[in-house]
C-alpha cells in the first residue's frame, strides 16, 4: 500500500477529512495509532500468500500457478500413479513429503476430497527420453525426477523448482485459460518435451476414454482427452505453442491391448506424423540445443480444440507478461480485503484469502462457449460460466464470503452459472457437485439453493431471480433425487430406503429454508409459505427424548442399534456421525435449544462435544474426518458452525475460546497446516470469517454470528466504493475475550451484525480482554436470531 | 410418366414441336416409334427399384429405408453380434440369407468392403423384454426374431417385414435426416422398445468408447455413441420422439467390468432415470397396451444430440408423411434417367441408378454444422457436407455419372466437401476413404483428385477452383502418405519402402494427369507441367520386356519372385494382381499399346486376361475378388474400365462381346444379383454407364468410349432442361454388336463421344446387329484419345 492510499483510508476510518483540514484528534490518531498500523498492512499481499500451506496430506491444496478463478491450474504432480483410493494424499497431484516430480499438468482441485483432474502431463527432459514415469526409489528409472524444496518457489501465479536429476530449470505461470511453462535446460544437452496423455489423478484402469494429439502446419499442437473419472465422460481439450522449433516429433500409442488398429495414417512407421487417436498416447518432442530457455503455452478448453486455439490466441503470451498479468489480477482480488494481524497469522490469512479465490473456476471460453452439464456445447451470454462447485462445502462460508470479496463479478457469475446447469441438467435441477460443466452427485443436499438465496438476500443481481427461483424449487422437488420423494410424503428421509437419512433431512430442510426467505423477498408468499414448512422437517428426524438427530425408518421408528460416536460409509450420516450433525438446524437454533432443554443444556452438549474424550475412538478409516477436537472435527464441514452457537445461547464468551482453540491448533502457515481439505476455499474461508470476527452461521439469513478476531486491522473495499474496517484493540494471546464490540463508534450489544451494515460501510471495532464479559450478548434481545425472528431483506 | 410429359419429351427428341403444327413425319413417328417406346417407358420408376438386390453374400447393400443421400440407413441388422474379419456377408448389417432380424439400426454403408455402422439398434418387443440378441438356431433365446421373406417389403424410402417370433409389424421409411419407425404390435400385448447401444456392425470388443442416454422432461430421448471402430473415434448423436407416452423405462448398464462406478445419479436403485453414461447401454422402453401403432421418429447428428434435436424439430414428422416425401424425391432423383430396358434388365438398371444415388451421403445438419476430419464442428456455408467417400471405388463411374444425373446439387456439394475436408484434415490432405467426416486410410491413391478434376473440366462450378487445385497439389505433394516422398524423388514407389508400389505407382500417374488437366484449364501452367510430367510415371513401373507393370525396389530392379496371378494383402498390388493392374493408365492407352508390342498384342492379352484358365487358382482367402471372367474379376474396381479398352485397340466389337458376357454374368434382379461389393454405387455406375453405351474409361478427359447399349431407350434430362437420349434399334439377345451410330441424325465414325455433346443434349442412336462390325472404330483417327492427344475443355 503506498503511502497516499493508507492516508485516504486511514482518514474515511476515523472522519478526518482533508478538505476540513486535520484536526488535532486526527493528527494524533495519524500519528499515535494509525500510522504504526498501516505500515503493518502488507505492502504486497502477495509476499505473504503461501501456496505451500495444506500441499501436506490433509489440505489438498496444489502449490502451482493460477489467475484468480482460472480455468488452469499449472501444477507439479508428485504421484499421478497411484490408483483411486490409494491415492487420498495426492488429490491435488502434489504431495509436500514426496521427493520427486513426475510432470507438470494443467487441471487441479484445490483442496478436495475426492479428485480427479492431472490433465496434459508435461515433462521437459534433457538428453535421453524416458517413456514411463518410473520409480520414485529408483532415480533415473522413468522421466520422473528428484527434487528439493530449497529449489522451489511458490508465489500466487508462479511457481519454479529445479529438477535435480538433469538439471532443468521448470518455471510455471498461468492466466486465466492458459498456463504458460519456462524450462531452462542445462548447457549443451538436447532438449525434449515429454507430453503424457496417460497420466491422470485418482486413476484406474479404463479412466482415459479416447484421447487425440494433432499437429498443425504452423507447429501448433492441439488434442484432447475424454475420461470415466469423478466426472463421466469428462472431455478436456487443449493448444499448445513452442517458442522453440520442433525439430522432430513422434506421438506414441502405448497401448497395448488395441483388438483392431485400423488402417495406417500417413507417417513414420506406426507413428502418424499428425494426428494420433488412443487411450494411452504420449508425445515426444525434440527441440535440439537450445541458445535460451524453452517456452510452452498452452490453452484448454472444455468445448474443442477450435476453442482451445481461441483461448490460446486471446491469452497467450510471454511467460513474462502472463505472469505479470496474473500477479496484478492477484493484488487487485487479494487486495479487496487488507488485513493486518501477527506474522504467523497473515501468512495464514493472506494464503487462505487466495485458496478462497481459485474456485467456482472459469469454464467458458473466450468466445462464451462452454460445455455443460449434458455434454452439449452453450454460449454463456453476459457473464463467465463457472464451475467446480463443492457445495456442500462452500454454501457454508466460501460463497458468502464472495458475495463480500467479489460480489460483482463472481457472485452473479456462480448464480447464473448455476442456473445455466439446471437450464442444461438432465436432471433438471441444480447442480450438486460439479466440476468441468459435469454432474459428480458427491455428497448430500441441494446447497445451489442456500447459494442462490444467499446472494439474492444480499442484493446481488445480475441474474434472472424468476428462474432461479423456479430451479431452486424444481431441484428440491425433484423426487428421484436422495430420497426427496420420501421426504415430501413423509417429512424426513427415511433410512430403509436411502443412505445418511439423517443428514438429508436436515440439510434439505434448511435449503428449504433459504427458499422460502427468497420466495418471501420476491412476494412468492406461496412458495415461501410452502418452503417454511417444509423447513420445520428438522423436527422429524430429531429424537427429543435422547437430543440427538437420529435416522428414521419409513414406519416412523428410529433405527437402532444407534451410537452417536460411530462413523461410517453409508450410515445414519453423510462424513459425520451425531455429534456433528444433531447441531445442524441453523435456520432454528433457538428451536434446536428448546428441544435439547434449553440454553444451559445446549451449553453442556456443546462442551462435552469439544471435550469427548478420543482416546478410545479411531476415526482412521473414514476419509475427511481429521481436526479432531473431541468430537468436533474441523476437518470437515458438519462442525463448521457449531462453535458460534454457544452465541445462541447468549454465551458468545465461549464461542471466542473455542474459537482460539480451533484456530491454533488448525491453521498454520506450513504444508501441513491446514487440518483437513481446503475444500475449494471452505476451510480458509471458515478462517477468514473467524479472523474477522464474524461468521454467517446461517446463510440466507443475512446475519454473522460474532465471535472474536484475529486480525489487528482489516479492510474490506467494496464495489462502490466504500469500505468496512474491523479493528481490534488489545489483540494478544492473553486477550482471548471480547471486552466490548462498537460499530461505528456505537456500542453493539448484540452478538450479531447485518450483512447490510457490512455493505454500507463502517467500522467493527472490537475491544480484546484476558476475562470473560459474560454479559455481552448474554441478553434475549442481543442474541443472533432464529427462524421465528427473522426479518425479510437486509 | 404422364401423357402430356412423354409427348414433350418425344417432340423433343425428334424435333417436332407443337407451335409449328404436327409435321407429317412427326406424326408418323410418334404413331409408329414414339409411342409405343414411350409407353414401355416406367410410368414409376419406384416400381423398378428393389433393395434387396445385392443384399446376397457379395453385394453388402442394405434393404432398409432410405433418402437420396440421406444421412439416415434405417435398416434391418440379421447379424450385428459377428466380430470384425468374420462378418464380411454382414457388412451392410442384412445378409438376405439369414432367417433372424436382430433389430433395425440408422446406419449402414450401401456396397462397402469394409464396414462399421448399425448405429442405434431399435428392437420392438411385445409381452415380456429380453436384453441379448440370443441366438439365431435357438428362437426365444433372445430379441432376435425370425422373419420371412414372404412378409418382406423393400422399396425405395420403405421397408416393412413381420417379426414372426411376435407377429409384430414393423415398417421403416427415412427422410434425409431422420428415420421413422412404425410398429404394430399384436392386441392384448404390452409394447416395448429396446435399444442396444452395444449393437455395432464389424464389432469387436473395445469397439465402443462411450455412449450416453438421455430423456428429456418432454419424452424426447437422445443419446450418443462413439466408436473406435474403422474410423477411430467416430461420434453419433441421436434424438427419438414416440407416437404414444412412455409409461415407464429403464437405462441400463450392461458393463460387467466397470472398475470405477462413481456417485449415483438420482433414480431407482443403479437404474439412472434421466441420463445414463456408459460403454455398454441398453434403454427399456414401455409404452402398456397400445391402441394403434406405435411411430418412432429418430434424427441423427454428427455435431451434438442439440443438432439432432433440431434436425428432428426439421424433418420428423409422421410415417406417411415422410415417406411420401422421400417417396417423391426418389422419384425426382430417379426421374433424371429415364430408361426402357427388357424387364429383368430395367429392374438391375433403376435398382442400379437408387444405389448410385445412396452415397456420398450428406453429413451435416439442418443447420449447417458438421464434424470434420478434425473431430471438430465446422459450419458448411452455401453447401450440404457429404461424407462416405468410397474413393478409390468411386472416382472411375460413381462420380461420372453424378456430374450426369445429379450435376447441380450432389457435384459441387462433393467437391466443397471435399475441399472443406482438406481444409480440416490434420494431415492437410484430401479424404482417401472418408464417412462420417472421419480418415479411415482404406485404399490407395489421391482420388478426391480426379472427382475434383473432373467435375471442374466437365464445367460443373459452384466451388473455389483455386483453392480445389491447391488441395489436389497439397494432397499429391503430401510425401508421408502412401510413398509419395519417394515417388517423387524416384518417379516410382518403391515396394522396398511401401506395400502395394506397383497399384500406388500407377494409380499416382493417373490422379497427376487430372491435375494437369484442371490445371491447363485454369491456365495454370505451371502446375500442368509439373504434373504432366508426373502422369508418365507409370512407364516407371512397368517392365517393358515382359509387358507387366511390376513392383520395383529403390535400387531399380523389378521385386522377384514375380507371379502375375498372386493375389495378396499388402503386396505388390492392391486387391488384385498384374493381370489387372497391368492396365491401368487410363491417361495414356495408346501409350501402354505401344510398350505392349501394339494393338494386336494388347488385345491378344486382354483376350487372354478374359480366357484365362481359372481352375487352378483359388482367390478365396482375399476379400473383394468375386466376379471372376478367367482374370476379369469385375467384383472389384481395378477391372471395371478393361472390357472398354479394346476400342483403343481399334477393336471396339471385341468390348461389345465382352460387355455382354460380363453384364450377362455379373448382374441379376437378385439377391445375390451383385457378383462384387457394390462399393457405394461403382458397382452400379459401372452397370448404368455400359447399359447407355459409352463408359467414363478415362475420368478427367471428357471422353466416354463407346460400347454398347442395353436399354432400349434412355432419357436423361439435365438441369438446363436438356434431354440426351439414347435408342437402341433392333436391341435383342442376339444382336451382340453396334452396326451403326448416330449422333443427332448424323453418323458417328468414333468410339467415343464427348461430355459436351452430351450436355447440350441430343440422340444417341445405336443400330445394333448379330454380327460385329469390324470396321466401326478401328481407324485411326476414330479411336478413343490417350495422353499425346487429350484436348482440354468440352
Amino acid at each position: 500500500m503506498d503511502h497516499d492510499r493508507a492516508k485516504t483510508m486511514l482518514q474515511s476510518f476515523h472522519g478526518c477529512r482533508p478538505m476540513r483540514g486535520t484536526s488535532f484528534l486526527c493528527a494524533l490518531l495519524l500519528a499515535a495509532s494509525a500510522w504504526p498500523l498501516a505500515a503493518q498492512m502488507p505492502a504486497d499481499p502477495l509476499a505473504f500468500v503461501d501456496p505451500l500451506i495444506g500441499t501436506g496430506p490433509e489440505g489438498h491444496t496444489f502449490p502451482g500457478a493460477s489467475a484468480p478463478f482460472g480455468m488452469v491450474q499449472l501444477s507439479p504432480d508428485t504421484d499421478a500413479t497411484c490408483q483411486i483410493r490409494e491415492c487420498y494424499a495426492h488429490a491435488a497431484g502434489y504431495s509436500y513429503h514426496d521427493s520427486t516430480i513426475q510432470g507438470f499438468s494443467h487441471t487441479h482441485f484445490s483442496g478436495a476430497g475426492h479428485s480427479d483432474l492431472g490433465d496434459i502431463l508435461v515433462m521437459p527432459q534433457a538428453g535421453a527420453v524416458r517413456l514411463d514415469p518410473g520409480d520414485p526409489e529408483r532415480p533415473g528409472s522413468g522421466y520422473r525426477q528428484r527434487f528439493s524444496h530449497d529449489s522451489e518457489t511458490a508465489k500466487p501465479g508462479y511457481y519454479a523448482v529445479t529438477l535435480a536429476d538433469s538439471g532443468i530449470r521448470a518455471e510455471l505461470t498461468a492466466g486465466e485459460r492458459v498456463g504458460i511453462h519456462r524450462y531452462a535446460f542445462p548447457a549443451g544437452q538436447e532438449a525434449h518435451l515429454l507430453i503424457d496423455l496417460r497420466s491422470s489423478l485418482y486413476d484406474y484402469p479404463g479412466k482415459i476414454l479416447w484421447s487425440g494429439l494433432h499437429l498443425h502446419p504452423d507447429g501448433t499442437l492441439t488434442g484432447f482427452r475424454e475420461t470415466r473419472g469423478w466426472a463421466a465422460g469428462r472431455k478436456l481439450f487443449f493448444a499448445m505453442r513452442f517458442s522453440a522449433p520442433l525439430k522432430d516429433h513422434a506421438f506414441i500409442d502405448r497401448d497395448q491391448a488395441v483388438p483392431y488398429k485400423g488402417f495406417q495414417a500417413p507417417g513414420r512407421g506406426s507413428d502418424a506424423l499428425a494426428e494420433k487417436l488412443g487411450k494411452a498416447l504420449e508425445a515426444r518432442l525434440d527441440f535440439g540445443r537450445l541458445h535460451g530457455p524453452l517456452e510452452v503455452q498452452v490453452a484448454l478448453s472444455g468445448v474443442d480444440e477450435s476453442g482451445a486455439i481461441a483461448n490460446l490466441d486471446a491469452e497467450g503470451a510471454g511467460f513474462d507478461t502472463v505472469r505479470r498479468r496474473t500477479e496484478d489480477a492477484w493484488r487487485q482480488a487479494l487486495g479487496r480485503l487488507k488485513m493486518d494481524a501477527p506474522e504467523p497469522m497473515l501468512r495464514n490469512l493472506y494464503t487462505a484469502l487466495y485458496h478462497t479465490l481459485l474456485a467456482p473456476s472459469i469454464w467458458s471460453d473466450i468466445d462464451g462457449r462452454y460445455r455443460g452439464p449434458d455434454d452439449q456445447v452453450h454460449v454463456a451470454k453476459d457473464f463467465t460460466f463457472r464451475s467446480t462447485f463443492s457445495l456442500w462445502d462452500t454454501f457454508r462460508a466460501e460463497h458468502p464470503l464472495l458475495t463480500l470479496v467479489q460480489p460483482e463479478r463472481t457472485t452473479s457469475d456462480v448464480v447464473n452459472s448455476l442456473i445455466a446447469s439446471r437450464d442444461h441438467s438432465p436432471h433438471g435441477i441444480l447442480p450438486v457437485w460439479q466440476f468441468a460443466g459435469r454432474e459428480t452427485w458427491t455428497m448430500i443436499g441441494y446447497h445451489a439453493v442456500p447459494v442462490i438465496a444467499d446472494a439474492y438476500l444480499k442484493g446481488i443481481r445480475g441474474f434472472d431471480a424468476d428462474k432461479a427461483l423456479t430451479a431452486m424449487v424444481a431441484s428440491a422437488d425433484h423426487a428421484p433425487y436422495g430420497g426427496l420423494g420420501d421426504y415430501m410424503k413423509l417429512g424426513y428421509v427415511p433410512i430403509d430406503r436411502e443412505p445418511e437419512a439423517a443428514s438429508k433431512t436436515v440439510e434439505y430442510a434448511f435449503d428449504d429454508w433459504t427458499i422460502a426467505r427468497m420466495a418471501q423477498a420476491m412476494g412468492r408468499g406461496d412458495v415461501a409459505q410452502r418452503f417454511l414448512a417444509r423447513s420445520g422437517n428438522w423436527r422429524n428426524s430429531f429424537d427429543a427424548s435422547t437430543g440427538w438427530l437420529r435416522a428414521r425408518k419409513a414406519d416412523g421408528s428410529f433405527r437402532t442399534p444407534f451410537d452417536p460416536t460411530a462413523i461410517n460409509y453409508g450410515s445414519d450420516y453423510t462424513e459425520g456421525n451425531a455429534w456433528q450433525y444433531s447441531w445442524f438446524v441453523p435456520q432454528d437454533q433457538a428451536g434446536l435449544f428448546r428441544l435439547l432443554g434449553g440454553d444451559a443444556r445446549a451449553i453442556a452438549k456443546l462442551d462435552a462435544m469439544f471435550e469427548y474424550d478420543m482416546s478410545k475412538l479411531d476415526y482412521s478409516h473414514a476419509e475427511d474426518i481429521a481436526g479432531l477436537i473431541g468430537q468436533y472435527i474441523h476437518g470437515n464441514e458438519p462442525s463448521h458452525h457449531v462453535a458460534y452457537l454457544y452465541a445462541y445461547a447468549g454465551a458468545p464468551w465461549r464461542t471466542q475460546a473455542r474459537l482460539k482453540q480451533i484456530v491454533e491448533s488448525q491453521y498454520k502457515p506450513t504444508p501441513d497446516g491446514l487440518s483437513g481439505n481446503d475444500d475449494l476455499g471452505q476451510m480458509s474461508a471458515w478462517l477468514l470469517f473467524t479472523a474477522l470476527g464474524f461468521y454467517p452461521v446461517t446463510p440466507g439469513s443475512n446475519q454473522y454470528v460474532i465471535g472474536r478476531p484475529f486480525v489487528r486491522r482489516a479492510v474490506l473495499t467494496l464495489p462502490n466504493g466504500k469500505r468496512f474496517t474491523v479493528e481490534a484493540e488489545n489483540l494478544s494471546d492473553a486477550n482471548v475475550y471480547v471486552g466490548a464490540v462498537e460499530l461505528n463508534g456505537r456500542p453493539l450489544r448484540r452478538s450479531w451484525i447485518a450483512d447490510g451494515e457490512i455493505r454500507k460501510g463502517g467500522t467493527l471495532r472490537f475491544t480484546m480482554q484476558a476475562k470473560p464479559n459474560r454479559k455481552w450478548g448474554a441478553g434475549a434481545g442481543t442474541r443472533p436470531y432464529s427462524l421465528s425472528t427473522v426479518p425479510i431483506g437486509r
